[in-house]
């Protein structure tokens, strides 16, 4: 089986494929009878390149992160045109992996309806659409016969969504819980060592756990996002995100993460969901 | 889709996958598009039963556990007969789930090949034939388009095998190690509380953890079966059993077990394999 890709955005998610891709050329065929080529890729940054025989793997894996950097690939150039990547490509899979606004979905909310509009399965690691309109966009796929997938929404690389859909088929699922947020985690662990909040927040950012604004990360709307992601996955349930209780850890002072500490507990920060009393939430919890 | 199954043992495992079929009846059709129905099933100490049309769930579901219980079946009779449920039935899957020689893998072996000698997909929980005979029974299955799992032989129902080679086909799998026998943590534990090992053992016989004959699970044979399985399913490596080192808990005393408690460690039974440098084994570890 043949697929060929549009990558939309080409950040850590989308070079961490290419470099699959290129590592395992000869074992996916092989063990899989699995081809995949990539044959559009397009980034606001790095503009766009496009190859309907198949991008140089090796050139992509190595691209500079440098503006327009893609325009120095054989059918490259330095301006972004997600669409035309997404609709005119001859992909047969478009994997969405730009930014997103959390109140709209955009613009990765747009670039899976063009896909499954113009005959694309969509594979995202983008939380976005999928907590915003995973119904509408499922419906959409399951329409044409396209696939919807997005396991990489949750947990990133690690499989939650796959693993209860397929090998817990049979099980009954009467919860979850966890610690979904690395920066949160993160910055509790070394407030309790000592640090300040904001020195905490400034390293996970220049060690590339935190985004430019960690409001997400800090106030819980990322672990919110995963809430709603997990609950639809999970146990079927649309949910919207403004019904779910969610408290970050903004509201923790350092003298109670150390506290905690020194009493032997740790303060985590934690999302959880108990499908038979319908309670959902993200809150701090002193574990 | 519709399958038809054939149980081969009617202990635990069966009694609970029938347990779902009922309980999952309009569920898994619904969401899997799957159907399941059971028209033969053969115990060497219930007896047989078979219906083409499928058997009753519910009489199944609530069978007395008693010598030759499925002769009050309707197609049933007191007499078990394996060979001619899995060769004669009109099953399209055979469930293997009877007990297992682990030296010779028998009766398991021989089911799992008379399954696939006539044309049925095999799903076993036995680790005997996988540790003994994966790469023939595999072969066997391939040439004829059949299926050959065995994600229930390691940690039960919690999905591993599959999570590897499908969640997982992405990675690279550089290892893995855990406890991975039940009965001899559980020992091990009430070791450390204070308790005899023989009256560990004699508790974890009567609470159903362990086998009537302990001797794999305190040797530390089954976990190297499991070893073994692990090897193929993870790496594709054909690891023979007697080729890998395996040390039990039985050379652990009981006063080493509580010094080490004493002292804020714990004994585990562990078992590992790093692929790079080709080592496997089984062995107690203080932790």
């Amino acid at each position: 089986m043949h697929y060929r890709l549009a990558l939309i955005g080409f950040g850590g998610v989308a070079r961490a494929l290419v470099e699959i891709l290129r590592n395992k050329g000869n074992e996916l065929p092989q063990k899989e009878g699995l081809e995949l080529s990539v044959v559009a890729v397009s980034d606001l940054k790095l503009g766009m390149a496009e190859d309907p025989d198949g991008l140089d793997l090796a050139a992509l894996a190595e691209l500079p992160n440098e503006p327009g950097a893609l325009a120095a690939l054989s059918g490259g150039s330095a301006e972004p045109d997600n669409e035309a990547a997404i609709k005119r490509s001859n992909a047969d899979i478009v994997v969405e992996a730009t930014f997103t606004n959390p109140e709209t979905g955009e613009p990765a909310l747009s670039h899976c309806r063009w896909a499954l509009e113009s005959g694309k399965h969509v594979v995202t690691t983008n939380k976005g659409p999928v907590a915003l309109a995973a119904a509408e966009l499922t419906e959409k796929a399951e329409a044409k016969g396209l696939a919807f997938l997005y396991e990489g929404t949750v947990m990133s690389g690690t499989p939650v969504i796959r693993t209860a859909e397929q090998s817990l088929a049979g099980c009954h699922i009467a919860g979850f819980r966890g610690i979904l947020n690395g920066t949160a985690n993160f910055v509790l662990g070394q407030v309790e060592s000592g640090m300040s909040f904001d020195d905490a927040i400034a390293l996970a950012q220049s060690e590339g756990y935190a985004e430019a604004d960690p409001t997400a990360d800090i106030g819980g709307s990322d672990v919110l996002m995963k809430v709603v992601i997990l609950a639809r996955a999970l146990f079927g349930q649309d949910v919207v995100a403004s019904g779910v209780p969610c408290r970050g850890i903004t509201g923790l002072s350092e003298a109670e993460i150390r506290a905690a500490k020194a009493e032997g507990h740790r303060w985590k920060l934690l999302e959880q969901s108990i499908l038979r009393r319908n309670r959902k939430g993200v809150s701090p919890a002193r574990v």
